[in-house]
């Protein structure tokens, strides 16, 4: 999506630890006309797919994963990271690993909320090395549900992890797919 | 809201502890569809007001806060409740108390992201005590900027947090207070 590749190369900045920091529009303050716009280039990506409802992860996939909602009229469900005293009932749990701060957590969705008869699209902000995507992916399939794929706004080709997924057979769009990044720039990857 | 009322008297349901669950449609299960009207509500009550920004606190506020600025054309600010990597440069901070936790703890505002031009409009998913909402208008207070008032999907008017708010001449709009619910069913208050 070129309109978000220039977002990223006129806001982005990039931090020590290979971070892209994109907190002026998608994950602190969120521009939410331009995310809209996001959420309708995701519903036209995957128009070709009945999909039932969106699956993201708190915090920064809400956004995103509600502008694209939004677009295809359909509900979102989102995985907590922490159970919190109002989640009763029967939950689908899978542990994620996080590089960024070296721990694993459990996540849960309520089973009330993903059924066999869905098809589910999984959509976050970021894809770098998969693994909120593998563990979504997995309540997915605990769900027993069909998976539509999955999308992300932008997707660290470097590390491997939506190329790791794709390789699994499963569609994995992003709307921007960062090759590489460092002081002399950044480079995306036709898509 | 009438639509809200209807919403919450079929679908929510009260847990011990004055717990009102609404994840089948507010914060865990989102509805966008009907979240979005909830922000097109929003956005008629405050157009009255030259709202340049939403502050919300991570998570169940962002679906919400989105939704009002997706009708109001204005960007989304949201408190974070643990310091990330990144989150670079200075930021706003203020101690927030959980009852329902029995915990305080630090929510956090990059300074980048609000300054003394901007006329806030703090939004939330649920009002209670309102130590949240506290929180949010202490740091718009830090930035300098006008407040132009607490919007919250579901108030429950009998913990008082709304009304001591507006106590301090702050405009607080609820679309929904509910004035008790217990196991006779949910009473709200005429707004």
């Amino acid at each position: 999506m070129k309109a978000l590749e220039d977002k990223i190369l006129n806001e982005g900045e990039i931090l020590p630890g290979n971070i892209l920091k994109v907190g002026s529009f998608l994950n602190h303050r969120i521009d939410v006309d331009f995310i809209m716009e996001m959420g309708r280039e995701i519903a036209r990506l995957f128009s070709d797919e009945k999909v039932t409802n969106i699956l993201t992860i708190e915090t920064s996939g809400i956004p995103i994963a509600v502008a694209a909602a939004a677009a295809m009229h359909v509900p979102v469900v989102f995985a907590k990271k922490h159970k919190t005293g109002n989640l009763s009932g029967e939950l689908y749990k899978t542990v994620v690993h996080s590089y960024t701060h070296g721990t694993d957590y459990t996540v849960v969705v309520s089973k009330e909320y993903i059924s066999s008869q869905d098809n589910v699209l999984i959509i976050d902000d970021f894809l770098a090395n998969g693994k909120a995507l593998e563990g979504l992916i997995d309540i997915v399939g605990q769900a027993g549900a069909s998976l539509a794929g999955c999308c992300c706004a932008i997707e660290k080709g470097f590390q491997n992890g939506g190329d790791d997924i794709r390789r699994k057979g499963i569609r994995v769009e992003s709307l921007a797919i960062v090759d590489s990044m460092d002081d002399t720039g950044i480079i995306f990857r036709s898509v």
